[in-house]
């Protein structure tokens, strides 16, 4: 076994504590990475928290991360030693259902192998992330991070931009389509700036007006603020897709309205049941949908763009030792728009 | 004004009695046409039960019907005495808003006239529906009823037929699509053969195999029966398109996990609030989705294609004095598959 080091979640704490962790040996498929910067995901929040708000004990966060190929297996072909990559949400799949088939093994029929907290397909062993200096990975999951794109800006890519890509791909968004965005964080701001470089028109909804600047300074043409019927009223059946990446519950009719016919829905930031008035769908045949980040076809998509297009997250850089800062102020909503780990002071 | 006889319901009772009704002068768009067949539609029952649960009364149901042209207004181009014609659902809307000029008046943004049980945009009265002898409507929402198409076997299309074909339509169904469809009533039956002669592979669902034969008959490839669990995880993220026809409150859950990536579950049966789970449209993009009915531009499509394929409901033919009948039989199910009345025995 190969050893690192990460910070890791302990018992009756939040807070997570430098530890020395186990890789595997590299398989022939298997590439090792030298962990450079690792996003800070609502998620690991939630992971850390556990279902039950207890703390998970062994839990190494970290999803959304770029790197340096320090070492490949036998087999690997893709990737040499020195190469720079990205690795997102997740790192094995059953590789041969329907899902897999087509690049989308984010919905693996035999569910796909999260980054943290899944099982390693072949050893049993619960694979822990990012938040970490090494990271070993089949290949297949790992992304050649494009020439020109920053290495720390471009972690967030992996998990945040993926599952703002996946449905606006989906939804065939494009020049003239009108895209809104709810919830300006570290998805949503990925949003407006990918809606925007695909040539869509660009709303950001928000309970109050205070975001307009932001808004407007990422590329959206506007912010409607979604507690003023006025605007509402005035900006309903307009939208192509709304894409709702609020984590906190909250009413969905008042967005539905706004979709125009055929109109889309997509909520990302909510993965719990919630009451939906069919009778406001059937106003006008609009769609609710929801997704999951994305498979490795619509990733290497993703960071080609964003390379042509010269698209990253906004970010605020942290030492990873840190990290309990960072994950605070994200709990807070204290953050523009996402926090990532520099992990070089874990060596 | 001009009078005709209907079936109109009355005060603290469900039954309907025949009445002398009073119908507009022809204004200068306007037709009058002789009701000669008109479809029973459990809205039809909804409606005369009223939101409460009390009959309403003076109410007169009835928008699918076909019939005959008997005068036109001075301003009326398309038809003229003798033509053979259907109404369906709407017969009034403003006109100029976004839905109206894309030939969707059923999602008019002022809200479409119905046919029934609405309110005449012009004079404010409330609209009687088609179990009547005569109609007075706006040309604009009368349709040639095309040659070949019996007419009393026609009627349905004109709400149960155009509720499953717009969604279809929506939702790009051709041939390589596999459609289900749940719920063989009236919409369900219409729903299988518009699906089949668009080249899909259709399949119902039923929550026993009793219907098999008739599924078969109707041209679906299979039954699949909902309370099998190895039949549903056997077909799990199998369908592009789900029709959702089912009038009694349901799980939704157990389609959502039938639909493959993109797919989308169409509930056209149920306009009442739901719990949704969207974990479940999470785990493969999903959509859910509702509609209503159909404007012009769809329900006359929907007319030359049911031409051109020989389409139109299978129906059992009363005459007009045994509604009663008829309501209480759609009430208790039985009815393969729509209930058209006769309306000759009004004169």
């Amino acid at each position: 076994m190969r050893s690192t080091t990460a910070w890791q979640g302990k018992e009756n704490s939040t807070s997570l504590e430098r530890a020395t962790i186990e890789r595997r040996e590299l398989r022939a498929d298997d590439i090792a990475v030298r962990v450079d910067y690792c996003g800070v995901c609502h998620s690991d929040l939630h992971s850390l928290h556990g279902m039950t708000g207890k703390p998970v004990k062994g839990l190494v966060p970290g999803h959304e991360f770029t790197g340096t190929v320090t070492a490949v297996g036998s087999a690997a072909t893709t990737f040499a030693p020195g190469d720079r990559v990205a690795v997102g949400t997740i790192v094995d799949s059953c590789g041969v259902c329907a899902m897999c088939t087509v690049g989308q093994e984010n919905y693996c029929l035999e569910f796909p192998t999260t980054t943290y907290g899944g099982t390693d397909r072949i050893d049993g062993t619960m694979t822990l992330g990012g938040y970490s200096r090494e990271y070993v990975v089949r290949e297949k999951f790992a992304y050649g991070l494009p020439a020109g794109l920053d290495p720390a800006a471009a972690a967030p890519l992996m998990c945040a931009g993926i599952t703002m890509w996946e449905p606006m791909r989906a939804a065939g968004i494009g020049a003239g389509s009108k895209v809104a965005i709810a919830g300006l964080g570290g998805l949503g701001h990925l949003g407006v700036k990918l809606a925007v470089a695909l040539g869509a028109e660009v709303t950001v909804l928000s309970r109050t007006a205070d975001k307009t600047a932001d808004a407007l300074a990422l590329g959206a043409a506007s912010l409607l603020v979604t507690t003023d019927d006025d605007q509402l009223t005035a900006a309903a059946n307009s939208f192509d897709l709304i894409l709702d990446a609020i984590s906190a519950p909250h009413d969905l009719e008042p967005m539905l309205r706004l979709l125009r016919l055929d109109g889309t829905l997509s909520v990302v930031g909510l993965p719990m049941p919630t009451t939906v008035p069919l009778s406001v769908l059937g106003r006008a045949r609009r769609n609710l949908s929801s997704s999951g980040t994305g498979g490795t076809r619509h990733t290497a998509e993703l960071l080609e763009f964003c390379a042509e297009q010269g698209i990253t997250a906004d970010i605020e850089l942290l030492p990873s030792g840190r990290v309990d800062e960072a994950l605070a102020r994200l709990e807070a909503g204290d953050v523009r728009y996402r926090f990532v780990l520099d992990m070089a002071d874990l060596d």
